[in-house]
């Protein structure tokens, strides 16, 4: 993500932010929710189509790359449940006639191609699940949710892309049922450094806790894992 | 909403979005869906604790209620299914513990209270049903969608409150559920005008068609309703 | 419930039924799950329109009731967090076009009205959650799931009626999300007879463990409350 | 299904029923709802693990197989949106805690496997979907809903197996949305045969109209497809 061209426009949307902060907390957004006692990590959608910047729909999302890799080697230490998600079809059915028309980008993403397939840097594991989602959030037609209730989570670590589509949808989508929803700001990206600031403000006003990947390391190193019921 | 003093900020995002706009749809994001056959139109959260400007979470919406007034009118005369919404508990478990962290404002969301009652402007008829949300989106643990399958609705029009939190959850859902979604920029509103902005620009790339209120008014006065099945 | 011109029926159901136990088991039904470390009491249904014989969907369900309130006072004294529902409508479209049609006595249970309102003697509290529920299930169309993740339940005893219906939705759903139910045998009941038999071996089956009243006060009696997080 | 050896009982159970029904009746359950004007086909786990009786959940359903053989010719003339289920995992995670230990046969169902394809009698086309559903109901965990939303269907015809569960779960979770569901007798089925006539039964009562497969093909012969909008 090469923010440059755009970078005085984001400073400013920041000073105004500072305000807005203020006028947030007095109308009574952007409590600190915190970690609960059961954390699980969610990696989205991090497949070459976003991932690799000659695509369609990608960009430079190395930066996030390699700060999921660095909360992957600590959560999997930690014997966190870790779940992966893409997006992938099989007929414009799937896809939706509404959908389809919204988001052409969508047909391309044909179930089993290489362009849906998780960068193998992610490492992914047997036992760790890779979702199919049809849609932005990870929750929407999955069975996500089951397999976080079966795991007894109650804090869920959102990081991948894109922060204004898939981001934001899963994190509110955690938030309307209750989980510790929690955000490492370097931990996910956009092609679209405004909207990426934009969302991340958003976000941390009203579904989740958007904090640094330092910190989130930090947490998980002195993680013990529950003893599973 | 008063937006004069973040003009420029509003302007300057203006123009970094005609930038976006083509790399959006390169992307193959923000395709027109255009109106379905069988239209349903909502209004979002129009009770006193949004819409009266000394309230924690108000702010001047008189613009926005005006233009909601212009559609319920036609929308009652060409009989389209209306849902009001607003947000109301009982008791700190309704809310939930992580929202209620997250959200201070909704420990003050009482039912039955003048705060969470609709606005008196809106005339909701007693066949117009009043849809209490626990959440920011509509379908959000209420049953609104079985509602719109019984109607065989296929698209639907959100107004009201707030953009970039209720306006924006309202939309994704339905778009999730292939519904054609409208939205007439006029006819919803947000405390903060950057954020007004920006997810405008979000819903309109990802989930639903940004109008104006005199294109929804004149598509909906050549309106025949169909015979119900 | 006057079970007895149909026993015969019973009888025999249930010597079929040992021969079909074997059937299931050897086909991998109807594991054990057991409690888990959370439960929480579901109370379904028991207003006026179910518990009144007078009524056209009641029945004597007398004997359901005083399982349900020895239950219930266990349940208070270890503070499980405990939930009631009723069924109640204000217009024909919250019922809906084809619900209506299969379900005609829907139209009656006017919101507000004595015949949803839940009996007396359950002595329901302020802060016991009353759903409305627009369907079988207590997980349908309503935010009971995001309450019970909320507080962190693992486990759900489903109590009340009509075991043929409400208590087998609620029961598949509730495992759904894996949860463990918990069904105490006399503390849910159902007009017919055969029906209420049937639906318990299936449940047993698939979704829930059927128990006695006297292993569920058992059990919680011998319960410390977890430390809320 | 050769249901010889209870034939007894079942002749028993339904002259019982006759009985129950018009006490049914009375009550104001089991109203005719009908066909509505855009039908979609669903087949519920028509695969190895459950059609071929040498399998731990098998059991004779040829002639359901037949039936279904019947509906889905019809149903491509007239141009039908068809969508098939299986069950399928790739770990115990995803199975879940809870339903593992309830359903102890579900850790034989390896995605990928012989056991949970497809019986190749159905002949499934590239364009059918074939959904993976993680539990008894098409709806639950899939995103079955919003491809019947994107194809207008307002109709489901349910078929497969097994009557006492994933075939009434699928119609009591159609029936919750507003759907016209509709079981052709014949061309459903399940291992034991009293619990197939009582959740008929309870289907007829509570979710969907129970009809004989002659009616359903008949109506769909004259059906002509709406043109999708």
């Amino acid at each position: 993500m090469t923010a440059q061209p755009e970078a005085p426009t984001i400073a400013l949307v920041y000073s105004v932010e500072s305000k807005r902060q203020e006028q947030y907390a007095r109308a009574g957004f952007a409590g600190r929710v915190g970690w609960g006692e059961r954390p699980a990590l969610l990696v989205i959608d991090m497949a070459r189509a976003w991932v690799d910047p000659t695509e369609r729909l990608g960009s430079d999302l190395s930066g996030v790359l390699r700060s999921i890799q660095a909360i992957l080697s600590v959560a999997r230490d930690v014997r966190l449940p870790i779940f992966f998600t893409t997006m992938a079809y099989d007929s414009p059915l799937e896809i939706g006639s509404v959908v389809a028309r919204k988001l052409g980008h969508l047909e391309e993403m044909k179930r089993g191609s290489d362009r849906v397939s998780l960068v193998p840097e992610l490492g992914r594991l047997p036992h760790e699940p890779l979702i199919e989602k049809p849609r932005a959030s990870a929750f929407f037609g999955t069975h996500l949710l089951d397999m976080l209730i079966s795991e007894r989570v109650d804090t869920v670590i959102v990081t991948g892309c894109s922060t204004s589509g898939c981001i934001r949808g899963t994190c509110e989508s955690a938030f309307n049922y209750n989980y510790h929803v929690l955000v490492p700001r370097e931990a996910v990206g956009d092609r679209n450094p405004e909207a990426h600031a934009a969302n991340l403000f958003d976000i941390d006003a009203r579904y989740a806790d958007v904090i640094s990947v330092a910190e989130t390391l930090e947490h998980l190193r002195r993680f013990t894992p529950a003893v599973t019921p």
